[in-house]
């Protein structure tokens, strides 16, 4: 096995904390904080990017969470983002980290911001990207049909579908999908069971609740003092930027980077960028999130 | 004089294209392209804010240009940015300047993306602060109550009219405004005349005509190659985010960046950061705009 640091060879590690045992997967170091990963619908520990994770555990120690019921992750997937930061706080609660930082991708973000408002001191910096805040709009509706005809076509395949809806239409897009997809098969052995319809449905049902909203909207944001990086391909259509807009403009202490020519999946299509200006944000030591 | 290169000290320069006489200023060196700044409304040479510009020029040559009417420049400023665009463009081509990169902030910006059409290879790369697109949503409009109040309180005078027009109305945000004031008055002597009412009356003119615009709405914006970066603070009342959100969602190869607690002057509020991440953008050689 390499001794590199990476998402491709770290070995799934798994830890008991309250009534369930999570699978992780924990490399790098650094001076940095603890980088707490916090993944996609449906997605495993093997979702996560090498190209993202590796150069990120250059700084820092990158932990990958596996959430209940996903993977080797024992339990039930709740129904709502609530029930699943209750599990990513039991884990890093258990893992003895007193504050870290996080980076959360799409169902991942709404968690980090779930647990931000619930246990104000674990993050010191977050990153969001492909997100969406409570009463955000038009959140993960695979029934739509710009979405349904990629997930119904028969002839599109496991990967091939994520590459569909990760990436934008464009060639350049969906070659940056594929190499995307590339990345994702290097890890060869020690790898997660493929999620199947029970997680998509509670996790659906989860995002149907984060829809939902009580007057102010937005209010919640205003609670959330960390600096915050939020992210977003400008063309995505699984969470649409003008989630990433309310939250940059409702966050009181948020930057807003938006990538061209992109979709849901534009952290994975501009790694390069995407780790050069995430570890530049998480080096600040700024009360500002302007980095 | 100092022989750090700043627009603190750098001497008035004129030259001489077409009918006109310009008023600019040249200092800096690196390998970079020359960096051609357009002014915002009513702004002369003196406002630019040396903690902007001078980082800058330690990579490149930064090149102030005050446009026909303004300052001491001669001629009369033209009612439309179509009229301000021909101005730039000859003042460049009289440089001898065949390619260079450029900085647009506000009514700039507007000139910038005007040239860009006009003269498409004229820019290598483009950054567009405080700015919005041809057919772009409440643009400069002083007679509205939230700006009026401090155009029309006799108790605010000179720059902290700007002050209070160019800033959030946050204790942190007026103090970033405080501070940028502090910066412009450095510059002792060669200043540039004031603009009168005359400017102003016919630089609204041109915003009100660019707020016109022809089925399909944003679609010159396509025809702009160039990789973008566009910038805005979140709280700009005088050319709201949703313009900067507008240009790029359909300039082809943009980035977007915005800035939290801050207003239309948010690359004067967070200086550091801006020319941190304007510098990183210009020395990108990608063909993409993220960098």
């Amino acid at each position: 096995m390499s001794t590199k640091a990476s998402n491709t060879t770290a070995p799934t590690q798994f830890l008991q904390a309250g009534n369930e045992r999570y699978a992780f997967r924990r490399f790098g170091s650094g001076p940095g904080r603890p980088l707490l990963c916090l993944q996609h619908f449906t997605g495993t520990l093997d979702n996560w990017d090498p190209a993202v994770t590796d150069p990120l555990a250059s700084g820092r120690e990158v932990i990958l969470f596996e959430s209940a019921g996903l993977g080797r992750s024992s339990g039930k997937v709740p129904a709502s983002i609530a029930g699943m930061a209750a599990h990513a706080l039991a884990f890093v609660q258990g893992l003895d980290i007193a504050s870290c930082d996080v980076l959360g991708f799409s169902l991942g973000g709404m968690v980090a911001q779930q647990m931000a408002l619930d246990s104000p001191s674990i993050f010191r910096r977050m990153v969001l990207a492909g997100n969406a805040p409570r009463g955000g709009e038009d959140i993960m509706h695979l029934e739509k049909p710009s979405l349904a005809r990629y997930l119904q076509d028969p002839t599109l395949k496991g990967y091939a579908v994520l590459q569909k809806l990760f990436f934008a239409p464009t060639a350049s897009s969906q070659a940056a999908g594929e190499a995307f997809i590339g990345r994702l098969v290097e890890r060869k052995g020690d790898r997660e069971p493929l999620s199947g319809p029970e997680v998509a449905g509670a996790q659906i049902a989860a995002f149907r609740e984060w829809e939902q909203f009580t007057s102010p909207r937005f209010g919640d944001l205003r609670r959330i003092q960390q600096p915050t990086l939020v992210l977003n391909g400008i063309h995505d259509d699984m969470i649409p930027v003008s989630n990433s807009y309310r939250l940059s403009e409702n966050l009181p202490n948020a930057v807003l980077l938006t990538y061209p020519d992109s979709g849901h999946g534009s952290l994975f299509q501009f790694h390069e960028s995407f780790t050069r200006q995430v570890a530049a944000f998480l080096a600040s030591d700024s009360p500002s999130a302007a980095y």
